[in-house]
């Protein structure tokens, strides 16, 4: 893990060293870092341990997301993963603010459902709840994941406190977080966290703004990650829309010291997307995503589906909130699932969508270096 | 222009190649035309004969937007370009569907927009017009142009009947249409227009859909250029969010063959922008941008200002059509102007705004391609 993070921070240097045009003074011993700045994803729910290790043992950074899993969930998920690769790998953790509840709200989000819970042939449940913990408060999974602490962490909604932090670093954890914005990017490198994974609005999945409620400037990957690179010392791990080799180059070109696919893996035979899900990304239901906080109560980027096109019709409630919203659409999208009606159930990906190939992990990331090989060959 | 015009196909046979990772298929004689893949953008109102001009003479493509202009006004700005360079230069005309006329609508918007006029100490006007028209229905402007026929042409909004798309081919005139979506551009295609400047969601100023009624996907320019680099033969020009060299080599590193700028160009003394503009963009504000309707009608980026607060604020009616709304703005933006206050007027910028650079156009087009020289290097 040490080499991978540090040639991470080589890539940087050379990165930085080029947007001065400083060509010259790249050394080419550092290419050896090229040979994978791609990170998988975490994708809490369609990755899994089988995804991660090919990855890892591919040679890039595989990612798990524990952040909707119990502690004995995630416990197993990492130990699945360490019995198929002996290299490092990046546990993915949700440090959004507990859920406010809201029992008005929150009934007012189950009526405005229950038309499409009747005809699923169900009722829609009394009571929807906060489903998984945050781990901001989550004292179990701390320990847990101190026990046998991974080679990466990453934070996703926001970052943890100052002490779990230095915790992870003494236990020589690297570290990453999320940004989406140079405020956020500014909190994450004033916390000492080891990297920044900008993330664009073309992302799939859970935007991860630190406060849902704030303005959001939306910037494109390539407009953070520019951003960021005046801005920032630490290592960007560009996000969103990134689908090949030439995605990862046009990043790289941009000052990202890596990037971070995430759609473009679900495909892979090893992630836990079912059949309906990759039906939708290889049809033509991968051209029309839209960024929304009724799946979940917290803005992601999805597959337009009826549950969607509900839930910002008209005159819609607002969602309950984070996770809490969650518990209703994934017990909407089971109901529907029972009768193989897949309208409803959330088809996370981002803009890049069309572009996902369908082929083994290691294959993809075998064909990923090799369409940014250009670079290593310019460079 | 022929040959700048073929070093865009050379570009663009080069990229498609290098997509398949064909390098060694890709002729180095072709590199001339990399001499500059630059466009400065149009911007009606901000740039002028004498930006265009600097560019051009700076060996890439300057272009003047005659949009807003009626058509004795355009044949001068035509004139006076011509008359401070011989080379090529783009003229952009707007192709928006004629305005549908509502005047309860646009009386409502009147009444909403009464106290931001009265703040500026004079009354809202009783009556807006279509201040300008659509180069759809302009006989004249069409037959100024075929008189003398520039050597480049580009439409926004949408795209002129086939037989003047025909009568510019005839006249020798290259063609140019913006696409912000993978439907557009199949219609530029069509049309036997020769280039498509794929506009991203970042882009500054008016966004190019044809229908601003539809569903937009806002599509980042990496992802578009990326989607469009598979859909179509035809040279594509990325635009939004492209501040730099680095900017403009990811793009073609994504299969772009050139680069439209526009914000970058805005702080050279030879554009037309105000001190008020030109402040704005060089402060705080450039981090904060919005794709709003409400200044014109149609949905544009610009800093957010007290105009756009107030047009977005809850309960607020639905802006006149475009151009109509823009006449209550720019009247209101003058009222005030007036006052030197500067809440009001339009200021248009992208998401790369705060990467502005101030400098005289040629020394910006040199700073661009010195930048870019990494990518000859590399090839």
């Amino acid at each position: 893990m040490q080499n991978i993070v540090l040639c991470v921070f080589f890539i940087c240097e050379y990165v930085n060293s080029s947007h001065e045009g400083v060509v010259s003074q790249f050394n080419p011993s550092s290419l050896f870092g090229w040979s994978s700045p791609i990170i998988q994803a975490p994708m809490a729910g369609v990755s899994t341990p089988e995804l991660a290790a090919a990855v890892s043992n591919a040679g890039s950074l595989g990612s798990i997301g524990i952040g909707a899993s119990s502690v004995d969930e995630a416990r197993q998920m990492i130990a699945k993963t360490r019995s198929l690769t002996n290299r490092a790998f990046n546990v993915n953790l949700f440090c959004h603010e507990p859920a406010l509840r809201d029992t008005t709200k929150e009934a007012a989000w189950l009526q405005f459902l229950a038309p499409l819970f009747q005809e699923m042939e169900t009722s829609a449940p009394t009571k929807i709840d906060e489903i998984y913990k945050t781990f901001l408060t989550d004292e179990d999974a701390f320990r847990m994941l101190l026990d046998h602490p991974p080679a990466v962490v990453s934070f996703h909604f926001g970052i943890p406190t100052a002490d779990r932090i230095a915790a992870f670093r003494a236990a020589g954890v690297k570290t990453l977080a999320t940004a989406t914005s140079l405020r956020e990017a500014a909190l994450i490198e004033a916390a000492g966290i080891d990297g920044i994974v900008a993330q664009g609005v073309e992302a799939g999945g859970h935007r991860g703004v630190f406060d849902p409620d704030a303005v959001d400037e939306r910037l494109s990957t390539a407009v953070l990650v520019r951003l960021l690179a005046r801005q920032t010392k630490l290592p960007i791990i560009a996000a969103g829309g990134i689908m090949d080799g030439q995605g990862i180059s046009a990043m790289l070109e941009l000052g990202a010291a890596g990037a971070q696919l995430g759609t473009a893996f679900v495909l892979c035979p090893e992630s836990a997307a079912n059949p309906a899900y990759r039906r939708s990304l290889k049809g033509e239901r991968a051209y029309t995503t839209r960024l929304t906080s009724v799946l979940s109560g917290r803005p992601a980027r999805g597959m337009v589906n009826r549950f969607i096109l509900h839930g910002e019709s008209l005159g819609s409630p607002l969602p309950a909130s984070y996770p809490v919203a969650y518990d209703a659409a994934k017990r909407l999208g089971a109901a529907a699932g029972k009768k193989d009606i897949h309208e409803f159930a959330a088809q996370w990906a981002g803009q890049g969508a069309p572009l996902a190939r369908e082929m083994p992990a290691a294959e993809l990331i075998s064909t990923l270096l090799d369409e940014l090989s250009s670079i290593s060959i310019r460079s």
